[in-house]
């Protein structure tokens, strides 16, 4: 094993940007200090920074904290209580980059599930799939810490409220114009904190439970012109309640539900009868930011695809 | 192409049971008569069955009503209302049988998707992914309707409450005995209803209500000593409060939640820290069933499989 | 906890027909006696069949064999070598009724992943995802064993050969007649074996592989007038060549691929620009069977929904 | 709907980075001039870049080339012929930005399922799953092409000749070292080509054969110490083969193949009998490069997470 190949085209073939470590660590933790207990379910990954070169090329593991160990860390913090997952996932990075000194950072990324009460029972709970709530921390080389919060797998749908026209038109447009058409998409939003909201401490439960509120009130109160129009002003609400934020990214699928022609066996279709239809699909994307903010912040870089 | 082949064993080659239809018909009806306007969701297969053996044995469509005009007639149908789903689909199998004089019999099935309003919005919700409504009605050839109500994908948990133990013990056992554990699983259902329930007519809504609610009540409040026991717990509260209801099937996986070994990192864990597997799974399946109701009643051998 | 309720019809609830077990045991069998490695990945399922009313109503689980040893026991009969998987579910099979007298039967299923040599390596593989081979085993109360095997997801397309037209036409038929169709289907195919056959020993590798390639070979010479009928030519071939095979069911989606008309863009498309949808397909399921075999023999009450 | 909103920070709240299309296009093309069909078996997502903030702010959807326009312009251009599936998304890219002025780039991606013939027959096909095949296209506001190719879902095992030890060990750490495991894994990879390459031309269906090729076979002939050392040598051998390759991307579950413990039933096992475990998994993950090449290039903003 060599770590100074000559390629054909002369230069030395090296290792660029790298990362390991656990993913879907699938953590339930119940807090059963009163008779009523409380459940938290999460999906935890650890992926650690450093210079892992010799491994890489030499297959020295010397420096390799094993994905196991991850893991392994993963259920003995939890021990010690979760919190919000943002904290929870604050605790897992400071512990890898104060155990181990070649550990330079990491991305550490959860996953939550929320359970709701059976009849308001005390340790009986039914699984509320409405959306999952997400969260990524990045710690980088010097030390400084990024947090994305995030919801996904929301689906909402508007039955009426949504026009589409005065679109351009060339050969290849056959879309019809309408005023009044379903809207319906799954809402995956990720927004970032500041830094002054990190260093001054954030009420992360709190905030996403009013994100989320705000995101369902916009898209239910915006008479949608556009699915880009009704996103912007999701997003714009959520940054005009919470200075905490810097900017908010979402990527929303338009999910098409085509009016059934029912002319042909001499029925009407007043806005009634639609087809749900898989794929193809809109995707429809954008940052919502404030003037002024960075932009391409690097723990975008590695949270699934956004522009 | 001949219908008549001689096989190695001397025995005639034949069409045994057969039927044929459109699967996964995405129909979203809007009703919309007021301001406040109704959603359903509906999810619809619908399968014919008669005598098909020309079109199997010689390519002769004759009898062949195209899986495409099934298709139309979920939507030309659904304009006039959809009502419960299994009233939906009665419509459909009725038209079909009455269309079409070789059309014996056949089997209609939906799942429904949940929607909640958004703030009490009127033409505004988001999808309550909690559980799918099911249902499937079968005609047979002598015009007869079976009709079997479910849910599935409702999943539940208790965080204590259940126990483990007095199970026999070969040289393969190593599982320990447990007073406390975790119990989950993923609720499927399915009960059918009696013919004398469905001949003076059933309020499908509001026995799949009650069902529902009964189905979590008792996997909430049953102390638990097997996942057997819950189950039976479960049926039995439904057929006590349901006379219309001739028997439930149900298929439970345990969905193993396994307590965290934290000794050898110098940690307790008083059933706080859990890692939820996937793979493998207890799988838990009975008929809960009156005295002297028929055994395999022919519906649910068109239905995926259940003992 | 009691075993007697009288419900407001005033009949017994009962037990009805039960199972339980583990399910998707996820085994990989490594055979390294000589340096060229052989490799098995199977997925398996053991239920078990007895009288389990103990359990089901008083919690009483001394005849439950625990879901966790039966997992046990499939990697510590594993160790003895596979073989093919019908016969490895038969020691599984033949292991829990004989340890256990209570245990008077029960369903053994696997599925079966299929592994190339990279280049012909001795010990490394890239994953042949073409087709899932499956087998299940049923062990009645008499001890009778009967054996369905299997394949699926073994996706295949024709993109001429295929005609559709002669079918019945009523108000809500608007598919056109075509004599140039691309014809597509993901193939699930179920043979069961004769009890003569089980009896004197079968070849299970070698049918399987004979099986698959008469259905991709029928499936391929058969010029289609319809789907039913491919599907009937596919398992007529079975049949003539295997006599030990007394009937196979197969469930086959006609996976549409929709011409997509280019005329409003001044092109034609002679066949040769598609849109292959999702949802709604066909769903063609049949029987092809000899003349005398029993019907709705009890296995396929077992096995996932086919006619 | 106005534009400008103060927030409570009293910064602008602006519209960032953006973009939208048609996503999951399905497209089978036939090429048909002979009797010997072709079959090209796409899923193409079109996402166009420029200045959308009228429709974003004020529902203005006179610069929104209709998702469904894109759409059909992917039908319509496959008439003509598709190509290798990056000069398919050229001719898409180079459409949308010459027809549309206000269009100045997009992103244009595609997944390519491949299919075998059946017995070398003209026209019927199996389809090949054991990989996918996917491109990335951007253009950029300077109208300079980026492209990026790669494979995802190629599932690899070695069921010897991977070993694991020397890693660090703290309080956290129980895994064994070993010196024979099981390294399996699902290659996700990616590689951008230069620009000098772009320019000049490439043969693209070759380099995606010798790359597909180079991965297997380093995968298979490298005795591994770790999968991150498995991964760069893949990475190397495909920059050494490829100068017209200027960084490649992997990202690399490690699937867990754990040794049973039988002794427990008095059984030895010598690596033979392994639990496929699904979550939690490593995750491997780095750029092998040449030095001197531009860091976080920014066509990978737009793809999938990979640091």
């Amino acid at each position: 094993m060599t770590t100074e190949i000559t390629a054909p085209t002369q230069t030395k073939i090296v290792l660029g940007s790298n990362q390991y470590g656990k993913s879907e660590v699938r953590l339930v933790k119940i807090t059963r200090d009163t008779e009523r207990h409380q459940i938290q379910d999460l999906n935890v990954t650890s992926q650690l920074h450093g210079d892992f070169s010799a491994a890489h090329q030499d297959g020295d593991n010397s420096r390799v904290v094993a994905t196991d160990t991850q893991k392994n860390t993963v259920y003995g913090l939890a021990r010690n209580g979760v919190g919000a997952i943002e904290e929870f996932l604050v605790q897992l990075g400071e512990h890898f980059t104060g155990e181990f000194d070649w550990i330079t950072g990491g991305r550490w990324a959860a996953q939550q599930f929320f359970w709701d009460r059976i009849n308001d029972h005390d340790h009986a709970f039914s699984q509320n799939k409405s959306e999952v709530r997400t969260a990524v921390l990045e710690i980088d080389a010097q030390g400084k810490k990024s947090i994305v919060a995030g919801l996904e797998d929301l689906t909402v749908l508007k039955s009426t409220g949504s026009e589409f026209h005065g679109f351009p038109r060339d050969k290849y447009t056959t879309l019809k114009e309408t005023t009044d058409r379903i809207l319906a998409t799954d809402v995956t939003a990720r927004w970032r904190y500041t830094d002054q909201a990190i260093a001054e401490g954030i009420d992360f439960d709190g905030v996403y439970a009013s994100v989320r509120n705000l995101l369902l009130t916009q898209f239910a109160q915006t008479h949608s012109y556009a699915l880009q129009q009704t996103m912007f002003q999701m997003g714009q609400a959520v940054l005009e309640a919470h200075p905490e934020i810097a900017e908010i990214k979402m990527s929303l699928p338009n999910k098409h539900h085509f009016l059934v022609d029912l002319d042909v066996f001499g029925q009407d279709n007043p806005n009634e009868v639609f087809f749900a239809a898989d794929r193809p699909y809109g995707l429809i994307e954008a940052t919502i930011t404030r003037e002024g903010t960075e932009e391409n912040h690097p723990i975008w870089a590695n949270i699934p695809a956004f522009i």
